[in-house]
């Protein structure tokens, strides 16, 4: 009888701290073995020429998410959408591009508890092929949801918060995020923060269209990036008053990312993430003609070169640790994505996402590893190690370590491949990436042992994508109830 | 006949770059001459041996002021209090100090225009005997009251609006102070801002109270620093994002500091001012037995010995460039002042400030002047040239110049005088300056050529203060419609 | 008889805090009077329409100056030059510009004392119409000039010894410069820097001669950005261990303020100068054909056109308090000037320097207040009032106060010149700033009194300037001998 | 026949990025196989709840050093010592405290060539029985050592450079520094930097010795923060003009580790040390009676206990990456350590240095992890991982990896261990460290598969330590001749 299930053998194995050329033994779906020659194994995968990697661990996708009124500046003009990707759909996408987890985000609807939407959920996620771990979003944090609900969750595994400072249906007061800060530090969660200044969009998008100003690109006009900064110091400021760890999504802009780098000078819990249409889009591309631009459209915009370039700079210092997808696609024809207000809605009404999924490696491998910004380990933990560090699914993901997960992306490091959207392999019928020419391309991809994508033709049987239950981890641990933080004087 | 009303003879003048020995000619109210020798005036005032330094500009002062719950952290439950210092004895507690000029505060009530309120503040601010100009306090910023009644106030020579961050019946949404910012610069006038995070302060306040600590120390942990730093980083962006200029009130701390610095490091029209509660008082004063901490309470509170050291830093920089006394008496005894709610109610419902109006110069002078941390002509510039110049009242007030008015103080730079409440001379029932030494006293005070406090008997006509209009000036010119704003890409 | 000899008339008079109009009252060439109307005048000139401003002082001019070796990279190739540029000529030029007061450079030459040079200098000074102090550079402190000599000047009134940290025959070495730091402290002296790398340039110059880069243009290659701020680092921090104030001169780049403004927000007394030619002038200037270059070539170089807009913004920011000419004129043509090496020389072997006295008051109007970068008041404070107090000038010279003076510069803000060498009314064949149009021109300068300037006439008695001892000042107060440093244990 | 020749066997595995249960296989010297059970042993080592760590990797480390003058002061009164500490004690020590391999210095002597003693000191290196590199000290940089000798040692693997900006024997002028910069861009070598200004400390030394403060404890008093600041940044602005990677040495505060901070952020390849030293000891130690206090004598100087906290803020900014012992002994007794200039010697004349090799894991460990300041995997990023890739050591050591050299220190992380001289085998007599309390200790050390230390009694044959050549590697890429460095117009 073999030793092991499957051998990956002969590749070049890349970690958060270097390389080494060995073997892969995998049983049980699990790591067990790395040793110079492994021969003994039931299946053998050939990496010869290749990297392997841990496989992606995308920590900010929005999949099969029933949102009311949708991620648009106004809420009630929009009926429910349940966003078009589902969990299989997911799935195909996610192991075309080398990710084998992610961390998707659990609705509330504003009026409502938060349970009954997470049991929807739950049963919409068991139906993909890929893992997943839940962030809970809190869009009306009434005392029910925080008193009863929230260690109910925390007690299925749930360890993280999402709030929006944004957005007219998802949007927290200051007092009502400071209630969330203060329920995740009781309970152990970490809080994942939108950063932007509702009140500063809302005041702008309503002069721009009293001013005529509706095409996509003043999408880009309503939200410059003070006001992403304001909501990034401020989410800061009120996170060190409760003395509670928190992840800033989806930074786009030098401005925003140092004043997070001021706070971890101070020695604060707080993390930066980026994402790659930071790093590759422009405002620019929402100025295209017609509806076009609506493609590019997310929050916070994508900004200029000279922008991304100081996105770059903070990576390499090490500020903004995390590169997700922020994966949220709604098509560009039919009724329920992009024109689900119609095709001449002013940009305010015109939902805000991008898909990214099946993208997110391959850019940031070109951009990053390929044209000698960021080494091959800073990729690696960029995109797994960190990410499953910071949400609290490592040792289990994010590493090539003996009992991890058997999650592997085998990459050709020199294949070039020019993106089309066949080759993102979701439901959203475009990608904003179309006709980009990256360097690197992920040819195999394993989750727990399995083989789920060889040479673009992904497999996997629907329903066998786990949930990731969550304990209580080392960033985020319970800091006891708020009134320890009253046992000293304030600090000024 | 004489070619001077009256000539102050033989002092050392300063002004902002220097000092020269001369005599001063004043005709008419106004400065006339300066000169090695006048000698044809019909009266003299000898100045041998004294300072002769331009009369005291305090651009924050609450004087004889209807407000709907006063300064407390809920609005509800107290009474209407009308300030207890009135226009008279606010008069004479200033020319004790050697203070000539004020900006105070024309209330706005919530649910209410602003001109009724405008019209009784100016019947009672006409009693008075010092010089006087109005910030008009937006509390309910309607269009009505944005579009319809600020124009008239501007007209009438009213140029800074002031809004809060904090207090319940007081403070503004991001949302309404944006509204503000805009009505602001399209009409050219000055914002100034009292910079705390509610939301944070409400958050705190309540689990103090729940958890018993009510004392009036609390009233410090009620609001750290971080409360003061994130609302000022808040409006500076806001302020930003509409390119409208304002000026931060009391800054206590270096962090809220440190943000003003940077805004102005960015060539933001942004300007700083503290008080000397910041430099001479500590949250310690409000750990008193009983009610008498009370005495100390005002927002922002006081910090640490450390702290002060830190904001006589960002003076000396010149980050933080006026010093007022945001005078705001309430009486500890009776049931009309800080007792209002009792002397039992907690931290959260007694009411904040304390009177300044007549220690102001004399405190900055010894500690800054005789202490040998700022030069004279810093101190000339901090307490008079500088608020004249930022409010519009130059070259009316803030400097001794030929057509200026004959404003000044004749101070002894080495006289020792214990600070004790009669010598504060307003209505007030203490000072919590008690017992504070200070090495430099003002002897005489003029006020438009008329000598009208001398040794400390302060004398003049109740109705003789006059109201200073103020037209556009440099620092806050119009900048036309908010539309203007939107002719150009944002920056981001 | 009248009262005043002469009588400056209806003119907007600045200062350093303002404007106000007034005339001035002049008697025994000092201004006796300030008043809204003097009529009783022996002479009578009319500043209707014009700004009447204090008399520029350039705090920092070569002028007639025997120097071994000039300002070359290498020292012995060079015979011993006198700077073109005599005091009458140079008091030609400067009243032409609407300067008074300048201060100057007594040198010192490797292997000789100080005071025999001074004595010659002296001779010469004496020979001008414009009021004149004394640098004294020290490029040989032996004990001898340290212990014996240094004091002698100081009792003289030169209260500014100048050391170099680059130039073959005058660059210190670090031992050296911290010998002379510590004399200046001892006496009373402030210390004024050329920072740039000595060992750092002439390893780069080695470098592009040994290539064959060698034409003038090769002089900024020869000393980027980098070596200006090392110096600066390292001159302010010998400065800091010894405790003794220093002021940078000709800061041309944003890095190296900025070392001086971290140096200001440690609390030192650090200062830093920057000069026209950093604001209007670029490096490509001195690539223009053949010799021509070299007429723009000084040290440290002009930089780039971004760079200008950053010395603006650390003008701004009060990090750079003073603009100087640095005035070193050497002539194109001729063997005595930019050619003394030959027109072939490579640009180590070119004399470094430009002249600037005439146009350094025009062009900083024209750029500064009326392109709206500066106010008036702050271009009088960079170029009169900072440079006097600074150098221990004032109260006598650098404002238009009672007993200071009467010296003036009556200021045409709306005359519009394109300047030409001749405007410049100096010894040197050429100015760099020919062509460079200006708004904003000086019709009358006063020196003392007398009319010495009228639409560009100059007129003065050769031998009526005066030498302008020092004595001890505020700034520069003596600190004992040094081993007071060592009474307290080490900061670190 | 065993598949290997040693197994270690169920202890807890720490790399840089985490920790993992496993076995490790190790055959011929090398780890060859991780996972979860390894059985089929020759040998087998029982981890049980300990900690396996690759082996500590000192990158600083004196050892059997000939130095001419020793590392004092002045130069010529100290005769020739060889450092006390040989290979083989070097080797006992190194392996009791968990370190397998060192990086130690080959001498050059002024005006002499290097290679002659390298040979001798690869005769003496041989005899020990730990792996080692060494830096080649530059101390006098003639073209001869620059062109003909260096590119020698680079082809026998020696790929770093020493220099010192201080000590009378050793340091270089910048015009030296620059050349063996320039030496090192051209073949790819690392330069590391002794950072303190030479005529600075030379200059207080002088005069703290005039006034008799000659004791040991004014060995502080001679070298400021300030002078380590200055070096530094003097250090990095050179690297900078010449585009040199560069590690500055035994960073001791944070205001030498901010220039680090601002280096880096600007992109430049400048990397930071610390000690142990730093972390614990401070300049009171030195101030004990007598001549104890040249018990504590290095350079810099230990600073305040304020400093170590700001030291290891910069350490967990990752400012400081590597974590040394600058392990450079002086017995206390006898006549050839640091008395060998007498006990009564003025500081100027002790050796500066001490002993920390043994001490340097325990004491990082104990400090840093068991205290809560970093976790366990910095930690072996700061000892092991860093320092053998910023060296060129990795992959083979510095990391539990495949392929890897098997260098282990079996930690155990509870045990108490109380420091005394004895436990760090080592030929000098005293450690400054004597008394200090450590949680966590190594119980055996491995190296290249061979258990050289188990509970405290070394083994391991003289002679077997193995050098360790150094090709390219990434951090260090020749740069081509400098005349690359003037093909661009320079950045300003």
């Amino acid at each position: 009888m073999a030793d092991y299930d499957l051998v990956v053998r002969g590749g070049l194995v890349a970690s958060g701290v270097g390389t080494m050329r060995c073997d892969i033994g995998i049983r049980g779906g699990r790591i067990v073995a790395l040793a110079e020659s492994i021969t003994d194994g039931a299946a053998t995968l050939d990496a010869g020429g290749l990297l392997v990697l841990p496989g992606g661990v995308d920590s900010h996708c929005h999949i099969e998410e029933p949102a009311r009124g949708g991620y648009v500046g106004t809420g009630g003009d929009l009926a429910v959408t349940v966003n078009e990707e589902s969990f299989r759909t997911a799935s195909t996408s996610a192991f075309a591009g080398g990710t084998t987890s992610v961390v998707c985000f659990v609705p509330q609807w504003k009026g409502e508890g938060i349970l009954p939407r997470l049991a929807d959920y739950e049963q919409r996620a068991a139906k993909g092929m890929l893992d997943y771990s839940f962030h809970q979003i809190i869009s009306d944090p009434t005392d029910e949801v925080l008193e009863r609900e929230v260690p109910q969750i925390v007690a299925r595994g749930i360890r993280s918060l999402k709030v929006f400072l944004t957005y007219e249906p998802l949007h927290l007061s200051d007092e009502q995020f400071l209630k969330v800060l203060a329920t995740a530090r009781r309970h152990g969660c970490l809080v994942t923060v939108h950063c932007e200044n509702y009140a500063a969009i809302k005041w702008r998008t309503e002069m721009l269209i009293k001013a005529g100003m509706t095409a996509p690109k003043y999408h880009a006009w309503s939200r410059p990036v003070v006001v992403e900064r304001e909501a990034t110091h401020r989410a800061i400021a009120l996170a060190e008053l409760v003395d509670q760890p928190i992840q800033v999504f989806h930074v786009s802009c030098a401005e925003a990312a140092e004043e997070i780098a001021r706070a971890q000078h101070r020695g604060l819990k707080v993390w930066g993430e980026t994402c790659p249409q930071y790093l590759t889009l422009t405002a620019a591309d929402m100025d295209r003609p017609g509806f076009e631009g609506a493609a590019y459209m997310c929050s916070p915009s994508p900004r200029t070169e000279a922008e991304q370039g100081r996105v770059w700079e903070m990576i390499r210092r090490g500020t903004l640790d995390v590169v997700s997808s922020d994966h949220c696609g709604f098509s560009m024809a039919g009724e329920a994505g992009k024109a689900a207000n119609g095709r001449d809605a002013p940009f305010r009404d015109i939902p805000n996402g991008i898909p990214g999924l099946a993208a997110r490696l391959p850019i940031l491998f070109s951009e990053g590893v390929s044209k000698g910004r960021i080494s091959l380990e800073h990729f690696v933990r960029l995109t797994a190690t960190n990410p499953a560090r910071l949400m609290g699914l490592a040792p289990r993901k994010g590493a090539i370590a003996i009992g991890a997960d058997a999650d592997l992306a085998l990459w050709d490091p020199k294949k070039r491949v020019t993106i089309a959207n066949p080759l993102m392999q979701h439901a959203i019928d475009y990608t904003p990436y179309e006709g980009l020419e990256v360097t690197g391309w992920p040819v195999a991809t394993v989750r727990r042992g399995e083989v789920v994508m060889r040479d673009g033709v992904v497999q996997g049987e629907p329903g066998t994508g786990q949930f990731l239950p969550r304990g209580p981890y080392d960033f985020i641990a319970p800091r006891g109830v708020l009134a320890d933080g009253f046992d000293a004087a304030p600090r000024g």
